[in-house]
């Protein structure tokens, strides 16, 4: 077997003389007139390789039989290449290597799609031929900048006295948070254990413990129904401090994903992240992840516009809604037809209608204009930087559609005026999230974040009064729009945890029964502890400039939750099930 | 709140003078007639701190309620310790801190257990306690251990071009090896994903995807029955390499476990690691993970014994079997009930008696030793070196009966004796196993490793005349006695797979209805290619001076896979089992 002295892509003029034994596969094969040249590729890159005759008789002979994807091990001679057939576009494209010895590796079937960069085929296909679709060189960036994140994430935290800890995938099923991946015991008929959907008890536990600083590259499960930006095993770095304030971590986590981009997209992020507060992030971007690259601020014009005699928006107004614009600016041009389309998109999010106001030559144009006065007009023009050419968009609704409609027009309009600087790194933490939100089904409070969030301590008095007043410890890490991070501080005082359950509606029975053995762990001494979970296939995946994250995983699942090159789920024996003491139960079709 | 500003073990007498927050537990408190002396702890390890009326009345109250494992934050003054209460003992003997300002972080019931190393208490009230069992330093220091060992791994195959892959977790049954753990699909009623026993198809996927060096420390799973250094979930380093002899590899792996040893336990191991045949290991020292830190090699004496009066060895060598023998140096001495004692001990190995000679006095015994001619007696003693002293051991079975018999002898006696250098970690590579053993009961070929690994290519011919001759390019690494890895390079070409899966006795058919989509991704162009994967949790054993596993895992699983501290597995809602289309079907208890 001729083993590799170089890598293929790293062939220059430096080694032009020196015989070299190279491994890789055939990308492309061309013979002109008896003269065989083929590009090998390896992981490295592609390099030219001449077979001719008079080099090696039996060596061309071999080669003649090459295909694409052939697996050839080569030795020969690197030379220059002329200056007329220098490969300008090729890191080794000022050489060949002549070749006089030559094994085939290996033959290989024609692939069902070409193994290069941008192909536009059916995804399907790409994932069950994944091993094909791996050999394509943006996969393997990909991959490779992926482990080089992790290695960097690595680095930064040891230096930084975190302790790497696996905890357990086989855990208990949890009573709140999305559905469970169970599995069977067959050692203890009936029971089950459960896939984490994060090591969040064990990395609190470990603060207990009195790690103090501990992570984990974790994986963990979800078992929801799938959407573009979701797989049902997902990773995050999984992060855990004692004794730090939520300033210092925030901090320190600052500077490892400053370190993150430096090293792995060559970007300098400045620091400090800018904090929006929850509020002001629903308020100004409505969106509580949102995109900074751009301004398109909305405006609250509920008190402008209460009175006026737009009846819809003084009704919404009346029952607590309110009314918030957008001003398109420069948008004014648009056609009735454009304008329609927007009202169709913002339906999509909600909205019952999309009132507008144009300032065109001079002149405010619009369904809703002659129902203000000029006061009304002149506020609003005010309040909203209107000026000639813009086009102002209004939602009137709950706060939470207007929130939607309107984020949701700011993204598409900056999209669409072109605001957004793609090669931007937009970082913020948005801070200051509400501890409860009141669930009218349930007809209590549920914690927005889990129930061990740290609420702020100048609101606890909030627990007795009004409970959805208070503001969480909580923060979450964005970029361009995507929450790439989330965490909080942790409750660590009993008192202020029986006031959070009690808040939420549990008996002490109820808080017992579900979070028991935690509550026991609690009393043995619990240090302050907070921390973070960053995303890591979306971080990946907004690096590598990617839009979907199963570009970043090498064997990801398809929306159904299927790997279609492993053929998974599949059924198994009736022996193997019996062992587990289970039995499928398919549901019956409805009776006719 | 108090924010550490320094760790309680970093402080020394360079630090006098300095004003200093510490936070930590309460390790121990003494009383000294109004002077309050408390040695508190953190991960760092212990500090005296003093709290005196004199140096704050506020802060000597509170403290005075602090008990043990209290979490206190402090501050005060370091001061030079009085010659007499110097603690050579402690890192911080030479200082203490005078507090001025306390606050109590959170209080704590009096643990079940101490807080400090070698308690003797039962391990289940250490797992149910996991989190206060942590917090022992020799459990910390574990912890930091093997963070530490998986940064060394990490940081040396990143500097070798690895690439760190995260494969699947949900992922299919495999036809071959031990029981799977299977995950019930919801979207997909009726079907399964199975936990992987291991990444290896993934892994082998990935050299076909070209990326040459992959590696992952990846969380596998079995479903067996438990034993002492055994799992359900364990960790290993897994690695897979294309374009690399044997020879290679093994010598890039040595380089990797030297630095392990290096810098996790200041070990310098001497390279080349030793090379011994299986058939050698099994030979001298009747096991294929020998301990080579002592000698007390097994001889073959069936050739000087096969015609001798003693039946027993006659016959079992006419049958096939063999007679074999261990000379225990300078046992002569031992009782008759030591000795047979060792029978007892024998015999848990399958020995249906233990035959011995004695040289002692200048005389031989033992009951055997009437039936041996002058010849056949002189013979022995130059075969085992026997000399004034010695005990010799006979075992006379099947070749396998024989190994196990005087394979466990030699390391009793071994271990009995002192001849095993505790400090050492003496490593070898064992190589050339036998790539199919018969299975009597299956009447056919079974993969000794598995079916892709590769044969010596110089024993090809003997798939034709005698497959069970085959000897396999597989080996592990042995330390001490244990398997620490094991691997082997991979059947990359289609005709050697085919030839394989003849000598399993797979049809085509069955041959693709097991490993269909894994041959077709082989007839894409296949590198060479093979791999190695390292035992994490036991190398850290090893490395730490544990003998149980479960001392290296932060929340491990007891013998009967469960989780003392989460309770798992546990019930779950019939809802949930619904929405998975199973249902429990416990057996029957059996009609009276």
């Amino acid at each position: 077997m001729l083993l590799k002295t170089h890598p293929c892509g790293s062939l220059t003029k430096a080694n032009v003389g020196e015989t070299v034994t190279l491994n890789g596969w055939v990308q492309r094969r061309r013979d002109l007139g008896g003269v065989l040249f083929i590009d090998l590729r390896d992981r490295s890159g592609l390099v030219q390789i001449v077979f001719n005759p008079e080099f090696s008789q039996e060596a061309h002979a071999i080669a003649d039989r090459a295909r694409n994807e052939y697996v050839l091990a080569v030795k020969g001679k690197v030379v220059e290449r002329d200056a007329e057939t220098v490969n300008p576009n090729l890191a080794t494209g000022e050489i060949e290597v002549r070749i006089t010895e030559i094994e085939i590796m290996n033959a290989a079937k024609n692939p069902p799609f070409f193994i290069e960069d941008g192909i536009e085929i059916d995804e399907s296909l790409r994932l069950k031929y994944r091993y094909l679709d791996l050999r394509r060189p943006e996969m393997q960036r990909t991959l490779m900048l992926r482990s080089k994140a992790a290695k960097v994430f690595r680095d930064y935290l040891d230096e930084n006295g975190f302790i790497d800890v696996e905890t357990p995938i086989l855990t208990k099923s949890t009573p709140e948070g999305a559905r469970d991946y169970l599995v069977p015991s067959r050692v203890h008929p009936g029971e089950f254990f459960a896939l984490p959907q994060s090591p969040q008890i064990f990395k609190q536990l470990l603060m207990v413990s009195g790690l103090e600083r501990y992570y984990q590259i974790a994986r963990c499960f979800r078992d929801e129904d799938l959407r573009a930006d979701r797989q049902p095993e997902f990773t995050q770095v999984d992060i855990e401090t004692s004794f730090l304030s939520q300033d210092q971590l925030l901090d320190l986590m600052e500077k490892l994903v400053v370190r993150l981009f430096k090293e792995t997209a060559g970007a300098d992020i400045p620091t400090p992240f800018q904090r929006i507060s929850y509020a002001d992030a629903m308020g100004k971007y409505g969106s509580d992840k949102p995109d900074l690259r751009f301004g398109l601020e909305l405006k609250d014009v509920s008190d402008i516009v209460s009175e006026s005699g737009v009846q819809v928006f003084a009704s919404v107004i009346k029952k607590g809604g309110q009314v918030k614009a957008l001003n398109a600016k420069g948008c004014a041009a648009w056609s009735r037809k454009e304008i329609d389309d927007l009202g169709v998109f913002a339906a999509r999010y909600g909205a019952k209608g999309l009132a507008w106001i144009t300032y065109k030559e001079g002149e405010l144009k619009g369904p809703i204009v002659k129902f203000f006065n000029e006061q009304e007009l002149e506020a609003l023009k005010v309040r909203l930087e209107a000026e000639e050419g813009d086009l102002v968009l209004f939602s009137a609704d709950t706060k939470k559609v207007v929130a939607d409609v309107l984020g949701n027009l700011r993204l598409k309009i900056g999209r669409d005026l072109g605001l957004i600087d793609e090669s931007q790194f937009k970082f913020a933490w948005v801070v200051d999230f509400p501890l409860l939100s009141y669930d009218e089904e349930e007809k209590r409070y549920v914690a927005e974040h889990h129930p061990f969030t740290r609420p702020k301590e100048e609101d606890l008095h909030f627990f007795d009064t009004d409970p959805g007043q208070i503001r969480a410890q909580a923060y979450d890490l964005v970029l361009n729009g995507y929450e790439v991070g989330g965490g909080s501080m942790r409750i660590y005082k009993r008192e202020v945890q029986e006031k959070m359950f009690s808040a939420l509606g549990f008996s002490p029975e109820e808080a017992n029964d579900k979070f028991g053995f935690l509550l026991e762990a609690f009393e043995y001494g619990t240090p302050p502890h907070g921390g973070i979970a960053f995303g890591f296939d979306r971080l990946v995946m907004l690096i590598a400039g990617r839009t979907n994250l199963r570009e970043t995983i090498a064997f990801p699942k398809t929306a159904s939750a299927t790997d279609l090159l492993m053929d998974a789920p599949g059924t198994v024996d009736d022996k193997q099930l019996e062992q587990l003491s289970i039995r499928i139960a398919l549901k019956q079709p409805a009776k006719s």
